[in-house]
């Protein structure tokens, strides 16, 4: 259980990282939709490894298919099955160090939990293969908020402690889609790809902080007390594998700030109510204000390193030596760029429908 | 909609700031905990206004009252209904200010979302007086959580930017529960109370840091890819007014560290898997590692000053000045303290209960 | 658990038979809707013992409090509490008769989930009484359903075995009103009444069917393929106490029809698509046809009866005589006619919402 | 949305009459259930077209694939995915009757819901196709209900107004498999194969009632008041296409019966609780007894007939005549049957886990 996000758009996520395919069903799109299997093939493609410096993992085709809920060019609001096949699978490695608990990942969470049924080739369901489907997902989700004139981007602002600049949200995506590290300040960047290339040359890795926005995000999403815009967006980031904290807008800046310092001054643009500042982070009250919606998350370095590591051998329950063979990422940063965008798309998606803001059928 | 939380033990909130009453229902107690009023008044004071210098907010009584499912000191396994009656109440300068928007709080998106007919007197729904209502849910839980074993805590490490010192996890409830800032660092708690009398000469406030701890957590609880336990902890914790981050174990700080530092080291003591670290605060994939689960949350700088603001006469749709008479606290930290326990105990409950580690009836 | 119904309006039920109250919650109502405390005081009017022959059961005032989530005559999108007080109570009899289940009651099914600690009184969580908490969510439901013209209506339609003749629409409501027997032919009420008496006096009860009619729904209503309009009626009318079947339409009888018989034939009235029979009730493939929404459910005899009945003492394990005193219903389904006509509104009206055919906002 | 059913044991259905395939995921079923391809297919087989004079519909090989959540003939916790792929199909006769409206379908309802961009070849999702998906899951949930020795079967037991005589429970199973109309009384079955017989040649259909009956249920499945275990037995049924009405036990019957007669005393047998008679049908209370679970729903004769009808051209908005070609079951009855297996043995499985009778991993 626990598979499936979101109440009106629901996503539920299926497939492990060495089984036949990871996929995803969408509940809940409008029908009417126009979507073509080239617009999920885009972002999948976009969160595919060997894109960068960082990324030297396993290569996958990851080629879309469409198994239900569009039919000629069109959501038919039915729901949506989409997924990729799983095709570079040597899983011999795994097989050799199967009792080897891997520091940083859930083997021994996943061993409790599962009784040692789990799929444990390549980290079976906790495998970062599995965002796949958060992406597949995304994409449905994005054209759908295209409806509504939402636009959802992301961008890497820190990696193994560089910080990037900041940069007018008009310019990051451009930025963003030319660098390979997803950074939309190129000094950084290149310090970025520098550092990654020295870490790799230690068999180490780096982690970082992705930044995501959503710009014209109409008033009113989010349903409180609960059921927060900013309270699921957290919990559907932190379904991200690797991702460790989360934050709005000042987020844990505002421990250091004033109250005159920390509140955004209302005022009147063009007609609008809009707030001077932003360090709400565009969330007041669990309710989206209108302003961009600024969210940044906590990505770990990757778990799997080269350098040999003490564990615990779980079968024989003694103290082993592990030594991780086969290509790993050095950093997983750039790849969660999509992934941030689609876990943001499709909660806003969800909130969007909850608030009435898209009809029952596109057209 | 949007204001129960849990699947299996699910907590239900309602009441208004200056409606008749603020409370909750429990659904999914198991039947035979035993639990009288005076263990859910004990909890309801700890957040009560007037305990220490940061909060000189509105006193009220908060006498509890159990409507529904607590039966001769035992609960019955019917849906459990608390509540604590407003008393306190003035409305009339909330009738002054009525058009408008008090920066910081969410009378702008609440106009918007409701149009105009959510009780905006004491900021209604989204009136931190709503935690009463968590905290009566979270007296349950700890309750519940104790047949387990499991031990829930926390503590302000941070308020207006001066830091405590790390303490013992022992320590650090005693420390707390005497300290009238809930810091288990009394030099730290010194100074931040003295800032505090500052902030509140100038007619301002600050914001600051809680950790919130669970000790004895089972290995096993969460339900990913989804329903992560830290996913499901930050939504109930964002859902806390004020709260604008959540982080986990080394949480932001993630972000400048190798893998080789950040991955925990698996080990054995006493015949049992531990980690030689904690980076991961206890949640690995999703799930429970048995490792105390740490949480910090980033509390913004309480709204309500007494300083003019610049602002939005919502009706006339032009700029105004607002002045905010009345009392307020300076700061909420201490007084959130136990609500994120009690929303940290919810979440352990729900979770714990989907997976089958509480029986359906505790005898 | 299981004390919540309904996805965007979720009513959730609280409150035991001689507890302090029977209450309910209702989270999901759109801000702006025109009620009245005595709006809802009607509906639970109608459903109060004494009002007839077959009703000599327990009395109460049973006056509606508000709670939360109504002001100033409005709602105002949080949720709103309602409950009635508990008064006219004398647990004594059932102190008597702890141990001895009754049959056709849930006393044995709930010691057995609830361990004893089920509140046992008056049947605790299971008795009649939790309805007039499905009433006070039904009269938000119906006013809510009136801004889209739905009107929703019920009557008894069998009783002991007579059947009432079969009545056009438009006259049942005012017969029905008049009738204290809520049934709208006359000549079968008055057989059904002298039956009623003769019942009583032998010291047992009656059944009957109960038909529920909706009016003015509009087409598209469901969620197929598992959140049907008639899978979601069903369910909530089953949580009406003694009803044992629903059917829709032509109902049991579709058993003996052929294909040919059975489907009812499209075509076009006032420009609009409609069926010249309504044998499935108004519903097709799960969701509204726009044609009257037709649904009966059986109503068992009321389980208290006044004759000795053999059973078993659960805390001694053996064979023993139950004899029942008090007042009980000679027949429940008088009052139950506007417990289906609330459970039917409460179900259309989460549908309409999920469908999107009410406002956020009602102006 | 609407396509997903169950809390704990959650099954997501997925697919269309003429598209690709038809599938479901099944999220929640606990690690370690030994379960092969064969089991599954076993269960899709029984519900294939082709095994009886009454259904002479499509032909399909109908192979199962799995494509996650079990691994090495084990479950391992994550979701299982199952699919069957649509081969036989034909779709040139639902072009040719694209715009008219097929009494007794889905077609007017989903045109108006969907906008028209539902995919109504074959009725797409409201085929009666979407049950190879429920079967399956029914496979899972068989096998897991096996481990606690709850039995789930079914059987026709009224065709076309021919009803079958009452058998014994151990003879229901081993008669209804020899049987192609899955009817347990031999005479009965003989003269309903004349009917059909007859009823073709008319180009006509009939319909009838599948009782199904669950064996050997623990006392206390069930969450009253909302989610009680005759409403979702209710509602899973319900999203059977065809099914009309439910009813439990004496079921219809109870509106003619005295409280006396309908009341099932409760007595003592082997030390255990039982009643002597089972007209509640195992269900007080909205939770099992522990007797035998017996439901019965109302199957309509299939809406397909070759007689021409009228009906509405819905793009012309004219009255047409219909003539439905092509190959269709003549009664549906036989092949509900396993459906209606499954649909309570999904059921039954939810609520298992809901009461915590069920470990989180088979061992």
């Amino acid at each position: 259980m626990g598979n499936s996000l979101g109440k009106l758009f629901t996503v539920t996520s299926f497939g492990e990282s060495h089984g036949p395919c990871v996929g995803v069903i969408i509940d809940g799109c409008p029908a009417g939709l126009a979507i073509t299997r080239a617009d999920i093939q885009q972002e999948v493609d976009r969160r595919r490894a060997g894109q960068s410096v960082a990324s030297t993992g396993r290569h996958e085709e990851d080629r879309v298919e469409i198994l239900a809920g569009i039919s000629n060019g069109f959501t038919t609001g039915a729901p949506i099955c989409l997924l990729v096949r799983n095709k570079d699978i040597d899983s011999s490695d795994y097989e050799r160090i199967k009792h080897l608990l891997r520091p940083g990942h859930a083997d021994y969470t996943a061993f409790v939990k599962y009784g040692g049924f789990n799929d444990y080739r390549g980290g079976g369901r906790f495998s970062g293969r599995i965002t796949a489907g958060h992406v597949m997902a995304g994409a449905i989700a994005k054209k759908l908020l295209g409806t509504l004139g939402v636009e959802v981007l992301a961008h890497a602002v820190e990696i193994g402690g560089i910080k990037a600049k900041s940069v007018n949200y008009e310019k990051i995506k451009p930025a963003v889609e030319k660098n390979p590290l997803r950074c939309a300040d190129p000094i950084a960047s290149r310090k970025m790809s520098e550092l990654i290339e020295r870490v790799r040359a230690e068999g180490d890795s780096v982690g970082g902080i992705v930044e995501g926005i959503a710009l014209n995000v109409p008033v009113g999403l989010g349903e409180p007390v609960f059921d927060t815009l900013d309270g699921e967006l957290a919990k559907a980031l932190l379904a991200i594998p690797a991702v460790k904290g989360v934050e709005f807008g000042a987020g844990f800046r505002v421990a250091g700030l004033r109250g005159s310092e920390n509140n955004d001054l209302f005022t009147i643009e063009d007609g609008k109510v809009i707030t001077k500042t932003n360090n709400a982070g565009g969330v007041l009250g669990g309710i989206s204000t209108g302003m961009p919606i600024i969210v940044r998350v906590a990505v770990k370095p990757v778990a799997s390193i080269l350098k040999p590591q003490s564990t615990v051998d779980i079968e024989q329950m003694k103290e082993a030596t592990l030594t991780i063979g086969g290509r790993h990422d050095v950093c997983i940063v750039p790849r969660a760029v999509p992934v941030v965008e689609a876990m943001m798309a499709v909660t806003l998606c969800d909130f969007a429908l909850r608030a009435g803001k898209i009809p029952g059928v596109i057209r």
